[in-house]
C-alpha cells in the first residue's frame, strides 16, 4: 500500500495568499474547456507514441522540467492500471495506420541497469498484452548472438542482436513492421536504424543528439500561453522562464560571460515574477545541457558570478553528458522549488506522468531522503524510491478542493499533456 | 467484495472430454492471432459507439444470446474501470471526426425504473468526466419542463424536454454536437430525430423498430465462422444455431405450424451436434420476437408440439413485446445450457459484456436464485443480482488454466467482440 503525501504551502504560504492553488483552481473550474481545447488541438498535432514527464510544484508554481520521448521507468508505475497502458498502446499502434502485427523495441545499450532493464520488461509485457508479437532488438555492437537476462521480478528479457537486410530490419525470421526505441539515441543516429522501410517511432530526429530542450521549451512557452488563455491565468505560473547562449565551452573560462550575463538577467526576471506574486524565496536557477537526458551536465546557481567560479572537477562534470557527448550549448531555466513533501519526515517529492499517446497513463513520486526543495532529483546514481499515483489521473471533482490528491493528479496530468503537445509540436516543426 | 464465482464441468462432464474448454484452450493459445484478426476487422468495419452482449456459457459451447446497442446496466459495472470507460468514450467520440464538445443523451422514456434511471446517471457521469458537456433530452411527450429525479444513489438526473428549430435539436440553451441515444426506439423511429444536423449514435437504422435479431444473427453467424478458422475450431462452438419464420400470428394456431416445424428442425440438428461431441443434454430452442429486446416474448421449448399447445395466456404473452408493440415475426435459437454458477448454493448466472468502441469495458454477472440452467435470466421482472467482474478483460495469462478467471474473461471478451463485430456489419450492410 502505497503511504499518503503531502502537500504542505511552501514556507512563505502565510504571506503569499493569491497565487497559491491558483493554477489547480482555474483547471479544475475549466476542465471541459480544457478538455475540447485538447481534443482540437491533438487532431492538429497527434500526440507522440509516449512520453514521460518531470514535474515540480512549488504550490504557487507547477511547471515540466523535462520532457522524455523515451521513457524508462514503466516498471515504476501502478500495476492496476495495466489495462489503461494496454488501450492505450493499441490507440497508439492503431494511428499508424497500417497493418501492424509484429513490434521490435529498441532498448538502451546499457545492460547492467537492472532497474531500467525491468523497464523494457513491463513495456514488453503491455505490448504482448496488446496483442502483439514483441521482440527486443539490441543496437549493441559487440552481441552477436542472443543474451537472456534475469530481472530481479523474477522474468527474463532476451536481447537480439539486429540484422539489415537490404532496407528492412530484422532479428532471426522475425520481421517487425514496426520498430519502436526506448533508446534516446544520445550517441547520435545509428546507420543501422536510417532510411529502413519499417515505422521507427519515435521519428529518429526526436534523438537527444538532434533534439534541443530550448526548442522543446520555446514550444512549450507558446503551448502554455494559449492554454492559460483559455482558463484566464498568467502562463508563468505553468511554464519555467528560460534562456540560452550560443555555443559554449565550460572548460574555457571567457565563454561562460555569456552564460553568467543570461543567468543575471533571467534572476532579475524571476525576482520580478516574485515581487509581482508576492512570493519570499529566493530565485535560482537551472543549467543544463540542451541536448541530453539523464540529468547529467546540470548545476544549479543563485548569481551568475557562480558560473565564472567553477573548479576544474565541475567544469568537467558540466562539460560531458550521457556517452561522453560534449556540451557545447547549455539552456538555463528557472527553478521551480519543489515543495511536495512525502510521509511522516516530509521528504522532497516531484512527480513523474506517464502517457501513451494522448492518454496519461500513470506516474509516480520520485521521493529522495538526501535532497533539498531545490535540487534536481534525478541526477546520476540518485536512488528514490518511487512511489506510484494510486490513481490514474483523469478527471477532476469540482466538488473537492483543488488540493485533494484526485484533483492535483488531473492538474499534473493536464501539465503534463501541455508538455506531450509542445513535444508534439517540436515534431511537426522541427527547427523553430 | 465480490463473492467468487464458480464454473463447475456440466452435470455430464465425466463422459465429455473433448469439447469441454475447447473454447477457451484454442482461444488462449491464439490471442496474438485473435488481436490481429479483430485490428482488420475494426479497420474495415469501425465498431457501434457502445454494446453490451449476453453470454451463455454451457463449458462445452460460449455464445452470445444478446447483442444491445442501446446498453443500460452501466451501474452494474465495477467502478474501479471508470478510467477505462472514460479512455474509451474520449476514443468512440473522436471517431466521429467532428468537433464534439456538447453531448445530448437521450434516455428510455420510463421514469420509473430507478435501476435504469441509475444506468443513465453513471453514463452521464463518464461523459461529464471525459471532457464534454452532457445534458439529458427526453422524447417523453407529456414532458414540457425539466424534471430532475433523485437516485437511489443519492444523486439526481434531470430530463430535459427536446426543442426541434429546423434541423437542430436543443434543449433550452444547449446546442449539442451529437446525439447519443440510450433510447432502444422500440416504439418506432421518432419524427423529432428525423434528418437532424446533428449526427446521432448509434444510427436510428439500429433502433429495435427496424433491426431483427435474425439479421444480426446472420452476420454473427458469417463472423463465428471467419474467426473459427483463424483459430481451427468448430463455429458451432461458438455459434448458436437458428432458424426464422416469415410473418407469424401467435394468436392464430395455425400461423403456427411453420413454428413447430423449424423447432423441430433445429431440435434434430442440434440433437446431431450434441451427438457428434458425445454431450449428454436434452437439446432445446428459445422463441423470441424477432425484433425487440427486454426479454419479452420470450419461450423455451423442447419440441415443436409445444408450440401448437400453448394456451390463450401465453399466445397473448408471445404476441407483444416493448411498448406494446406486436410480434409478427420470431427468432428460433438454440438453447445454451448455462453451466454456470455463482456463490456456495451455485446458482445460475449469466455474464453481460460490455463495450465502448472496440473496447471491452468491464460487466456482469446476472445472478437469479430461481431460475434453472435453461431459463431466460433476462425476463421482465427479473429481480437478479448483478455482480460485476472484479477485472477488465483484455489480455490472457497463458501460463494459466483456460478456466482461470483471467483466462474466462478474457474469452468472454472475444466472444463479445465477435457480437460486436456482427453488430457493426449490420449497420453497414443493414439488409443482408
Amino acid at each position: 500500500m502505497v503511504s499518503t503525501l503531502e502537500h504542505p504551502a511552501p514556507e512563505t504560504a502565510t504571506t503569499v495568499n493569491e497565487p497559491l492553488l491558483t493554477v489547480e483552481k482555474h483547471i479544475i473550474a475549466h476542465q471541459t474547456t480544457i478538455e475540447s481545447w485538447f481534443r482540437s488541438e491533438w487532431r492538429k498535432t497527434p500526440a507522440p507514441f509516449y512520453a514521460s514527464v518531470d514535474l515540480r510544484n512549488s504550490g504557487y508554481k507547477i511547471a515540466p522540467v523535462d520532457t522524455n520521448l523515451f521513457p524508462a521507468g514503466f516498471n515504476n508505475l501502478n500495476p492496476d492500471f495495466e489495462a489503461i497502458c494496454i488501450q492505450s498502446l493499441q490507440l497508439a499502434v492503431e494511428r499508424m495506420g497500417r497493418k501492424i502485427d509484429r513490434i521490435l523495441l529498441i532498448p538502451e545499450n546499457h545492460t547492467r541497469n537492472l532497474f531500467y532493464l525491468e523497464n523494457i520488461g513491463v513495456i514488453q509485457s503491455l505490448i504482448t498484452k496488446a496483442g502483439f508479437e514483441v521482440m527486443l532488438g539490441s543496437l549493441i555492437p559487440e552481441l552477436t548472438e542472443p543474451l537472456t537476462i534475469s530481472l530481479t521480478s523474477g522474468s527474463t528479457i532476451t536481447l537480439h542482436p539486429v540484422i539489415r537486410n537490404g532496407n528492412t530490419l530484422s532479428i532471426n525470421g522475425f520481421i517487425p513492421d514496426m520498430i519502436l526505441l526506448n533508446n534516446d539515441l544520445s550517441g547520435g543516429r545509428p546507420p543501422v536504424l536510417e532510411s529502413l522501410q519499417q515505422p521507427i517511432v519515435p521519428d529518429l530526429s526526436l534523438g537527444w543528439s538532434t533534439r534541443l530542450k530550448s526548442v522543446h521549451f520555446r514550444h512549450y512557452k507558446e503551448v502554455a500561453q494559449e492554454f492559460s488563455e483559455q482558463i484566464g491565468i498568467d502562463s508563468w505560473f505553468i511554464d519555467p522562464l528560460f534562456r540560452n547562449c550560443g555555443e559554449i565551452d565550460f572548460m574555457k573560462k571567457e565563454s561562460n560571460q555569456c552564460l553568467e550575463n543570461n543567468v543575471n538577467t533571467l534572476l532579475v526576471a524571476i525576482q520580478k515574477k516574485y515581487e509581482e506574486y508576492g512570493i519570499h524565496q529566493k530565485p535560482y536557477v537551472v543549467v543544463k545541457a540542451d541536448a541530453g537526458t539523464y540529468g547529467m551536465g546540470v548545476m544549479i546557481a543563485h548569481s551568475g558570478v557562480e558560473l565564472l567560479d567553477l573548479n576544474r572537477k565541475e567544469r568537467t562534470r558540466m562539460s560531458t553528458t550521457k556517452e561522453g557527448q560534449k556540451v557545447t550549448k547549455v539552456i538555463i531555466q528557472e527553478g521551480v522549488y519543489t515543495n511536495e513533501t512525502w510521509g511522516a519526515d516530509k521528504t522532497v517529492a516531484e512527480s513523474v506522468v506517464y502517457m501513451i499517446d494522448k492518454n496519461v497513463v500513470g506516474g509516480f513520486y520520485r521521493v529522495h531522503p538526501n535532497k533539498g526543495n531545490n535540487d534536481n532529483l534525478n541526477s546520476p546514481g540518485m536512488q528514490f524510491e518511487p512511489q506510484s499515483f494510486e490513481d490514474c489521473c483523469v478527471s477532476p471533482d469540482k466538488d473537492q478542493s483543488p488540493d485533494t490528491k484526485l484533483n492535483r493528479r488531473y492538474t499534473y496530468g493536464v501539465i503534463a499533456r501541455l508538455a506531450n503537445l509542445a513535444a508534439a509540436r517540436e515534431f511537426v516543426t522541427p527547427h523553430s
